[in-house]
């Protein structure tokens, strides 16, 4: 990982590539990578689906070694959803194989003119962009499946459905699995229309004739991975609860806490949870032939997915997510797995953001498009997407676009992101992370959930204010900086409990790079990734008034605590007081 | 004008009406009223369409008395289009009604739960709120031929058609003329959808039994009226280009600075101009049996409107404003009189901006929905505004929602807004408006063309950046006190070269108010208003990188001129620093 290369897509005579060394940027990965590229070469008002914006690809400090974990790809731009700067990280294999092929970036840059689509290809020999206009409006399975052909079994594909080829703003961008299955998705923020608006479709990466990044201490960093392994093994979230039941684990307990935002966040529980939650799609998912447990990398230890089958036993989609369960399900008052993992399907094959599309589609049944509950219609409206209907554009657009142009008031949307499956009411720390997240409304970038619901590296009253602000704060720093390894955020549930795991992780990164990597080190990196993006948001024109929570979160209250958002502006606007 | 009504229309029971003094607001009028109420009384962060906005209704300081040109209503909210403050002003005879019936506001608030629609008859006897089922989804004009039936030809009229009901962010109020058509519009940021929200469909002003308000010296204020009318009919704008042409005049004239905006702001000129020029038009509406020359409400001596027949003499629509020829026509490539008239009726009957609705016509055409020049396709395209498809609801919603639904790059806006028919690369002062206004780009809010291209009040070069940004604030600050007034903006005109002019508009407040108005205290009225403005902007979270214009204003040439904007960010920051 000691080159970046830049692909400008709209070079005269077409697309050109400069391959050139870190400067700058050595040592940085991941979302420091990709924010701080961002923050410092992208102009904070440039139209995101412009030639001003750059669409940063990276792989994670340790990725691509032999370290567990380390496989998360962040990609980065300024997005056209929220307008502030963006990291969405996805799993998948892109990340380990774009690492050993050197590249501690793949920037693509500038707009070309006219219709041609292409496709990239990155080797051990080079990099090629290639017209393939064999691929337009092909949605993300069928991508895979035409690049299979051509580029065999080996390699790792990234990739954008219809959704991101029409620029629609929850459009994802694709990373293929183990198995070759495009379900590994750089959710958030619209990243597929940026990829869709440089009109590029694909990136094959082929690390065939490389090697595993060596570490500079290599006994140090193997003995570091198996003590950080067996942290993980060990902690009953990361060594119990995810394996056997994957995300979707979270279902029952949030309903439970009374966080669990149902029908457009009208109540914090749902009748139907028993049929959707986790422990119910396990058992289905084995019966079937499918799988409740399934990594969605090499190298991961969790195994927090799956393989979601019919009852014929033929391949539905991956084992939704917890927040896909939820926004498909309980958000728009379906109770049927069935047809969620059909939805889930259908978002990773037209490439949208599974969070953002079922928050839309309950907010189009709120708007009276459907009934709430009506599986059909929900299918019909992602179906539009698919289509590029008037109606799916918008619908792919968003909730806070479907809010607008349906006249809807009650959109649970922050800095024009959809939140969770976690309603910030009866989970007042998730609020903070909410309201002041650096991306919008994102739960990873702050998990408080751990601590306030699941209990972990301390005990927080969800439904109190009490200790919120500084419970968002640290793990919003300690996110950044995890998003810039390369190791999945889950490990976090471990690293909060485990003082040992936690050092184990900071001596994996010290063994590997040759440096040393203590707690400071750790929280000073995530500072300085979140002081870059705060500061392109400022230049952006964020300011204090953006780190709110929808009004309604305020004058409403949810059931059965009835309880409203009670985090005062003024302790909000502590968060980034450090 | 000594009393303020408010009606909850979200009261318990059904809506409640409410008369009090004027308090805290006693001598403010137009926009001073309705903004001071807004930025005291609204929540920043209020959703536009929520119960927490207000709509405040206000006629202007001199309404309602025999002054010449008083008949301007003010109507401000939190904007659906902008979230930024919002005043929208119209002509037609609610005003001046509106004042004799000793209202200085009347200020809608809170929303009703249900689908009943309302009326609201405002008269001698008190203010009734009554349900109108037989309204529903009824456009302008049937609204009115309907409400006459019942309310008769002696009162004026104000209604959303279907595109305020529906919310749509572009939605207008209709003020009738002295003749009872709609077509004199509240047009800019929305406030017809905000009125939609609230359900109320129509306001029935009716002053029988009312008087003229008294001036404190009556006789003064008759021979300041007397030297103020002089002064406009002796200026070469006021006194001939209106009345003769209207404010379509300006075509050619832009046209030949290189100002007009064609095709979606790609040139400076348009080849069509000689067929939709105001002076085309004027010969005409003369032939055909229309009119060159009409007054919007009675007590107008400009008479800048007109009457627009189709070739049978059939009523088409009322004279075109020189922004909507220009929004439907060179925006939008269409040379044709007739399908702009045909267009504006549309517009004004379904209840849109003309300005927001054509420019987002341009906009969808550089989406590919429609030719450049099609001007069938364009009346389709706003037949579905008035059909409310999902394509129709997009359009409704404005150009910057239909850029991001549609994927495009250049989209004229300012904090959500569109520009108009005025090119800020070619004319820079405009630009200096248009991005720092408190309202979005609107033209109106300091009308820089005036100096730039008119030579009225000075001459300073529209291509170069030199007292761009002085003129823009001093035109800044005495529009916010001229929309206090009542009186029509055209009479600036006069005002800014002949002194003796603007000191009788001083001598008709004085002595109707019974106070003294001088220049300083002119000027003291409008930096309040404006302060009152950027306060509740800034507690909404503008900043000044949302007083930018779109990127593509600074990075492409216009022709003829070949020219970028050029005023520095850190000059536009000075507009508000006096």
């Amino acid at each position: 990982m000691d080159k970046i290369a830049r692909i400008d897509m709209g070079a005269a005579g077409g697309p050109k590539v400069t391959v050139g060394d870190l400067g700058a940027y050595a040592g940085l990965g991941g979302r420091a990578m990709t924010s701080i590229v961002i923050s410092t070469e992208v102009h904070p008002l440039a139209h995101a689906l412009g030639a001003e914006n750059k669409l940063v690809i990276a792989p994670g400090m340790l990725s691509g070694t032999t370290g567990s974990m380390t496989g998360r790809l962040s990609v980065g731009c300024k997005s056209p959803l929220t307008g502030t700067i963006k990291e969405s990280n996805a799993g998948g294999q892109a990340a380990q194989v774009l690492a050993r092929l050197g590249y501690a970036a793949v920037i693509l840059e500038g707009k070309p003119e006219g219709d041609d689509l292409y496709k990239i290809y990155i080797s051990k020999d080079g990099i090629q962009v290639i017209v393939d206009n064999s691929l337009k409006l092909l949605n993300n399975y069928p991508v895979i499946e035409k690049l299979r052909g051509e580029y065999g079994d080996k390699v790792a594909y990234m990739s954008i459905g219809s959704a991101g080829e029409r620029k629609l703003l929850a459009a994802s961008i694709a990373c293929t699995d183990p198995e070759l299955r495009p379900t590994r998705h750089c959710g958030r923020g619209g990243v597929g229309a940026v990829m869709g608006a440089k009109r590029v479709k694909a990136i094959i990466l082929d690390d065939a004739g490389m090697k595993m990044r060596p570490p500079k201490d290599p006994d140090k960093y193997r003995d570091a991975n198996r003590a950080f392994v067996e942290g993980l093994r060990k902690h009953p979230v990361t060594g119990q609860g995810l394996p056997a039941y994957g995300t979707n684990v979270l279902t029952n307990v949030l309903n439970e806490a009374g966080g669990y935002p149902a029908l457009n966040f009208k109540s914090g529980q749902f009748e139907g949870v028993a049929k959707i939650c986790g422990e119910a799609q396990a058992e289905l998912e084995i019966k079937r032939g499918g799988s409740a447990t399934h990594g969605c990398h090499r190298g991961c230890v969790i195994q927090c997915s799956g393989i979601y089958n019919d009852k014929d036993g033929k391949y539905v989609s991956k084992q939704p997510e917890y927040e896909t369960v939820w926004s498909h399900g309980g958000h728009c008052g379906i109770d049927d797995l069935d047809v969620i993992a059909r939805l889930d399907y259908m978002d990773d094959n037209i490439g949208v953001d599974t969070i953002e599309m079922g928050v839309t589609i309950g907010v189009a049944m709120d708007a009276g498009l459907a009934a709430f509950g009506d599986a059909e219609a929900a299918i019909r409206l992602v179906e539009e997407v698919g289509n590029g209907t008037p109606l799916g554009r918008v619908l792919g657009c968003g909730a806070e676009i479907t809010g607008k142009v349906f006249g809807v008031e009650r959109v649970p949307v922050v800095k024009g992101q959809a939140l969770s499956a976690y309603d910030p009411r009866a989970v007042q720390g998730m609020g903070v992370t909410y309201a002041t997240g650096t991306m919008g409304a994102d739960h990873t970038s702050g998990y408080a959930v751990a601590t306030n619901i699941l209990k972990i590296g301390g005990d927080i009253d969800p439904l109190k204010t009490e200790g919120q602000v500084e419970l968002s704060r640290n793990l919003q720093i300690a996110t950044a900086a995890l998003d810039s390894t390369g190791m999945c955020l889950f490990v976090a549930m471990a690293l909060m409990d485990q003082p040992e795991t936690f050092q184990a992780m900071f001596d994996m990164l010290g063994s590997f790079h040759g440096t040393s990597m203590t707690g400071e080190d750790f929280v000073a990196l995530g500072k300085k990734v979140l002081s870059a993006e705060r500061d392109f948001n400022t230049r952006a024109g964020f300011t204090k008034a953006h780190d709110r929570l929808p009004r309604f979160f305020y004058t409403e209250q949810l059931a059965p605590h009835n309880i409203a958002f009670m985090v005062k502006d003024e302790e909000l606007d502590e968060v980034f007081n450090w």
